[in-house]
């Protein structure tokens, strides 16, 4: 099956089977993940790989009790760095020289342009950080969809009382959105025989 | 070539050959954009396609004179609604209507949800349309990817004189992103011999 074939397939999954994802696609898909663009390839945020059923019980009431967060399989948290530091810069800069085999004084220049991230308001940072993530979970959805795995981005839930459960804030992590994977329960789920609705091409896109 | 592969192919490429993406290809990575998934399936953005090169010569110096504008084959530019407006909640659940052949009162539900939006302050609004269009951006790069086109994210750039140039206030839109296509210029691109650079797995991810 193809791409645009796959996208077709894949919907914002509402109730899940008990089938778990099997080890090698779940680990496909976090690759996925970690291999998405970001601003910089700075990647500002962590990613929460949640299958213990004890802590997604204690998750659901804080996601409004959307059945997804314990019939899935496993769920993904995107959470961002509370605040983009130097100390943060100086690591990814340090990451780049041992991937590369160069100097960080080779870096300077590049440096110099990230250094202006920690100056900048935390709100400002969290905002673009959380956008980053967005990429993520867009490149996530899609690899899950060539896996023939069901997912649901999802962005119903109480943030400060996920970071509170998850104890994110000693982590210097806020949560942003959530990914489910697992595989679709379609007799329960009247979404998945619904028709996918998007604008049409003449609306959406503007050719010049 | 797989996803994985083709995650690893791809770079944010700086120098492009005058080579177009063929039609056929260009619509593919067009379709898999306007599938991308969004929140409540709203897609509160458009996507300006531009080939033109007159056009993008004027939008070259907006983009800090950055090549990628006037090299690549084609420039996205994702822009957000200005405002989330009642009638254009209207006109999304007419279209839900249409495209499933039932009636606009059988959602009233869902339109109920959706009301909230209009009503909260404009810079929510556009922080979270934006978010919306990091989706986009992320589908459209893998989509990029898998086709074997070259691509480059960019938010260096201001939005500002983009949104002048393109008339997009009277449009009632709001430019949030870039991404260019086409082929890199690997001979001009000393970005192109980069090895990646990615957070190890055991720092990004968190398992429980």
């Amino acid at each position: 099956m193809n791409l645009i074939e796959r996208l077709n397939w894949r919907y914002a999954t509402k109730r899940y089977t008990n089938v778990k994802v099997p080890p090698e696609k779940l680990q496909r898909i976090l690759e996925a993940v970690q291999l998405s663009a970001s601003s910089f390839g700075l990647q500002p945020y962590k990613v929460l790989v949640i299958e213990n059923e004890e802590l997604r019980k204690k998750l659901l009431p804080a996601a409004y009790n959307q059945p997804q967060i314990t019939e899935a399989s496993h769920i993904l948290v995107f959470a961002v760095w509370e605040n983009i530091t130097s100390e943060k810069i100086d690591q990814y800069i340090q990451r780049i020289a041992d991937v590369r085999g160069i100097t960080v004084e080779s870096l300077a220049d590049f440096k110099g342009r990230l250094a202006s991230l920690p100056a900048r308001p935390a709100e400002q940072n969290l905002n673009w950080a959380a956008r980053q993530t967005y990429i993520a979970l867009g490149t996530g959805l899609v690899a899950a969809a060539l896996e023939g795995i069901d997912a649901s981005p999802m962005e119903g839930f109480n943030p400060a009382e996920f970071d509170e459960i998850l104890n994110l804030k000693e982590k210097g992590l806020k949560t942003v959105s959530i990914m489910a994977l697992g595989y679709r329960d379609a007799e329960k789920d009247p979404v998945s025989k619904f028709k996918k609705v998007r604008w049409p091409k003449e609306q959406l896109f503007i050719h010049f």
